[in-house]
């Protein structure tokens, strides 16, 4: 059996993360000074815009800073003269060449705002067009679907949160050293293919696919479900749990999969256990990554996720997604490596 | 044939929103006053939230002042004390009694913030626990699928964009006249049935359906494939454009039906032409709903929109969508005025 891009660079992401992490977390002083901003404004499209999801969350409920995620357009379209004095702009692009997020940097710089840039290549406009950029070390990435790419920026986030949070003394040393025992967490779990085929078998047989979470890890839901859209050719909803109650849940019943993610803490942990008993009760099947000991018994397949808490657990809790996609996608026939109709880097026609 | 509630409440709509216009444009001072700050965050969930993006939009593009969608999490689960001293909070429910944004409300408030809550129930916990209420006055709404409580909030939502708006003299009274000229727009879009049979015809007989738009029109879309998934029961996604280009369109093929939602003007309208024209190559049928010429061109079947500018369009771009939606789910055999598994009004679970 050939090897996949895609298999080989799920399997770089341990050593991806580690130099990322290497060349960034010492920084966390640089980047705090840039950040005494009021808010954070993250820019960014596709996976790069699921990477800041998680970003957006870590700020508001690990380290007491507004944040928001960016309409593109109003900077690139509606040309919005928008009083930014008081706000941190973080662009994400994996290439850093996507023109509607290098035009709606400059436009941010030029509304006031101090910028960020969190791209793959060192050499890329965003990242010239920055006050600061911090380099992922994903290295090149082959296959269309991103996964190293998308983890490194899920680190880079990760050191943001942590570099802006007041959290000082021995609670702020607890949080490097989880950060940095990520990349272990994340080689464990690209190791362990536990219930991998049980999950392609399951979500092969479904009508409808759902990928769903709360919080934190909502990102991660997002990420996943654009994963399998993108590469397994099936339309596949990412929505917060909160969200899919809120109508979506009418379309929730036998010949559905629901791939829940969940924290194995934080305060949304119980509930998510919960929210899984829901979903089967309608007649769902559900497939559980990471969460605490209830979920694991709530959902119909249960899949490990890293032993990291809440706010570090997106850096783990993608893998066990990712090897399901590569895994399906060949189990259909298809090419994981190259999707129909995608291209490595999306331009949106920008307004001129 | 039985009339159903939905059909009827669709054709209350100009009333309650020329009732709502005529009860909140004229405080147009008092409003100003209070949104005194820096920026604005909207708190709601489901079709409030739908309201809620084009209230973040308009104020983005038109009136020259922040605006993001919180994440109503952040409050009520993770209870993050962020300084919200430079914000208005504005709250958006019917009910005014779903207790997560009522709980969201008061910790914002707590946090610092200015309030204003939109809801239909002047006697409800979250107007009590705003600094200025805006009541809309859609009376009350038997069917489960929001219509009429949904456009008196989109109104609500044009009124406080005029209102912050620093617009001035002969434009700001240009602004107010094409208000107020909505509730004939909805009345004329509510009694044209032209089309509707036809898209109704395509809509059953394709295998996936998408619903799409960009910036201010954007909330409709969202609006529309939430309706069209409660009501009908079938999964349709509701997505920006740019964000379906990024993976979700490697599903756009023969077989799917697109909504697509434009303004007849704004710095998209060609773009949105162009996309029509885009996902008609890739194979897809497409509804387009208002638009330029050029975009009734390039769509597979034309609806009429509503004579406003891009800032005021979504007030009526969404009154086609709503008259598919009766219509197919009658064609389905369903009742459109209670879907399965959906209350009026939705809880989410409170992590205590």
């Amino acid at each position: 059996m050939r090897v996949t891009a895609m298999a080989r660079e799920i399997a770089e992401q341990p050593e991806a993360v580690r130099l990322t992490l290497a060349a960034h977390l010492s920084r966390a002083g640089e980047i705090a000074a840039l950040a005494g901003r009021r808010r954070v404004l993250f820019i960014s499209r596709g996976s790069s815009d699921n990477a800041a999801n998680y970003g957006r969350y870590l700020l508001e409920a690990y380290a007491a800073r507004g944040a928001a995620l960016a309409a593109p357009s109003i900077y690139t379209a509606y040309r919005s003269r928008l009083d930014l004095s008081d706000t941190l702009v973080v662009s994400v692009s994996q290439s850093g060449a996507t023109e509607e997020i290098v035009t709606a940097q400059d436009w941010a710089r030029e509304c006031g705002a101090a910028t960020l840039a969190v791209t793959n290549d060192a050499r890329s406009p965003l990242a010239a067009g920055a006050d600061l950029a911090l380099v992922t070390e994903a290295g090149p990435e082959l296959a269309v679907p991103a996964t190293k790419s998308y983890l490194t920026q899920v680190a880079a986030m990760a050191v943001i949160g942590y570099a802006v949070s007041p959290t000082r003394g021995i609670r702020q040393a607890a949080w490097r050293w989880e950060i940095e025992s990520a990349p272990f967490e994340i080689g464990q779990l690209t190791e362990d293919r536990t219930g991998i085929d049980d999950a392609v078998e399951m979500l092969a047989g479904s009508d409808a696919v759902l990928a769903s979470a709360r919080g934190l890890m909502l990102g991660t839901a997002l990420e996943a479900a654009l994963k399998l859209e993108e590469t397994c050719l099936r339309p596949v909803r990412g929505l917060s749990y909160a969200d899919l109650r809120h109508g979506p849940v009418a379309v929730v019943g036998p010949g559905v999969t629901v791939i829940l993610l969940a924290a194995k803490d934080g305060p949304l942990a119980d509930a998510m256990a919960d929210q899984a008993a829901d979903l089967r009760e309608r007649g769902a099947q559900v497939i559980g990554i990471g969460g605490n000991d209830h979920f694991a018994a709530a959902v119909t397949l249960s899949l490990a996720g890293p032993r990291l808490g809440e706010r570090t657990a997106p850096l783990g809790t993608i893998v066990p997604a990712q090897l399901i996609v590569e895994s399906l996608a060949r189990f259909l026939g298809l090419d994981p490596d190259a999707p129909r109709g995608l291209r490595k880097v999306t331009q949106t026609e920008l307004v001129h």
